[in-house]
C-alpha cells in the first residue's frame, strides 16, 4: 500500500479528524465539519490499526458501544430520517466509523453520501440541525461516561 | 418514508438477498451476486429492524460478532488490502451490513463501492478470488459455530 497507510503519514495520527466531543484513552468522537451534514460524527481509533478484526474482542466492544452511543446521541438531538455507519479506510487505513444523519431531503438521499449528489439541501433545515449541535457532546458523555456499557455482545 | 420501509414491500423480508452461507435464528451470512466485487458479503437481521440502537445489547453483539467473522473469513480467504464495513439502510431501512473485499485495483478503489468507478478490473484476479469462494462458508461456520463467541464487548 502507499505511504499513507504509514503512521508517519496518517492524518488520524496528526489530527483528530475534527472538533473532539469525547475523548477517553482508547477512542475520540469527533465532530466533522461538513456543510451538507451538520452532526457527521467519527469514531476513531486512537492507535493506528488497520481492520477492525485486528482489535482484541474486548476492544472492538468498547469502540462499537462509542459507535452506537454516537448514533444513539444523534437519534436523540437530531431525530434523522435514518443512521449511516461506515468503516472504510481505503486512504486512511488507521480505523475510524462514520456516524452519519441522514434525511429524505439531505444532499444524497437514498444514496450513500459518497454516490452521486442528488440535490442542495433546503438551508433552512441545515441552520435548524446546526442550531442543535450543541448538544450532542453532552447527549454522548451522557451515554458512554459511567453508564453500563451499552453494549453487551454476548452469545447467540 | 415510502412504502419500501414496511416489512410487506421490503426486499429483505421477502427474500435472503444472497446465496445463504450461514443461517441461525436471528441472523444470516449472504454472498452477493456482484460480479465487480466476488466475496461481496452481506449479514442480514431476519427481523426487520431499522437502525442497531433500536436492537438490545446482547443482539446486538451478536450482530457484530456475524459482521467480524464475515470481515475474518474474507481476510483467511480472498486477503483483501482492506475490508470496508457499512450499515447504510437508506433504501431498504431492514439491518444488513455490507462487508466488501476491496482491492488496490478493484473497479472503484480507493473510493467507496458508491463512488465513481475508476477502472474496469483485471479478469484474471477476478477469476483467482471467484475461484475461492467455496472456502468461505467452512471458514465463516467455523468462526461462528460452537466456537467462543468472537466478541466479547466487555468494558472501557
Amino acid at each position: 500500500m502507499s505511504e499513507r497507510g504509514s503512521p508517519a503519514a496518517c492524518e488520524l495520527c496528526r489530527d483528530d479528524g475534527g472538533r473532539v466531543l469525547w475523548r477517553e484513552p482508547a477512542l475520540r468522537v469527533v465532530l466533522v465539519d461538513d456543510r451538507d451534514y451538520p452532526g457527521f460524527l467519527r469514531v476513531v481509533w486512537n492507535a493506528h490499526v488497520r481492520e477492525m478484526s485486528d482489535l482484541e474482542a474486548g476492544d472492538r466492544g468498547r469502540f462499537m458501544a462509542a459507535v452506537f452511543a454516537a448514533e444513539a446521541a444523534l437519534r436523540q438531538v437530531l431525530a434523522p430520517d435514518k443512521v449511516n455507519l461506515a468503516s472504510l479506510g481505503n486512504l486512511t487505513p488507521h480505523l475510524h466509523w462514520h456516524v452519519i444523519p441522514r434525511y429524505a431531503g439531505d444532499a444524497h438521499f437514498p444514496q450513500p453520501i459518497w454516490g452521486p449528489r442528488q440535490r442542495d439541501p433546503d438551508p433552512a433545515a441545515l441552520a435548524q440541525r446546526t442550531a442543535r449541535l450543541a448538544q450532542l457532546g453532552p447527549a454522548i458523555e451522557a451515554l458512554l461516561r459511567g453508564a453500563p456499557v451499552p453494549f453487551a455482545g454476548q452469545g447467540r
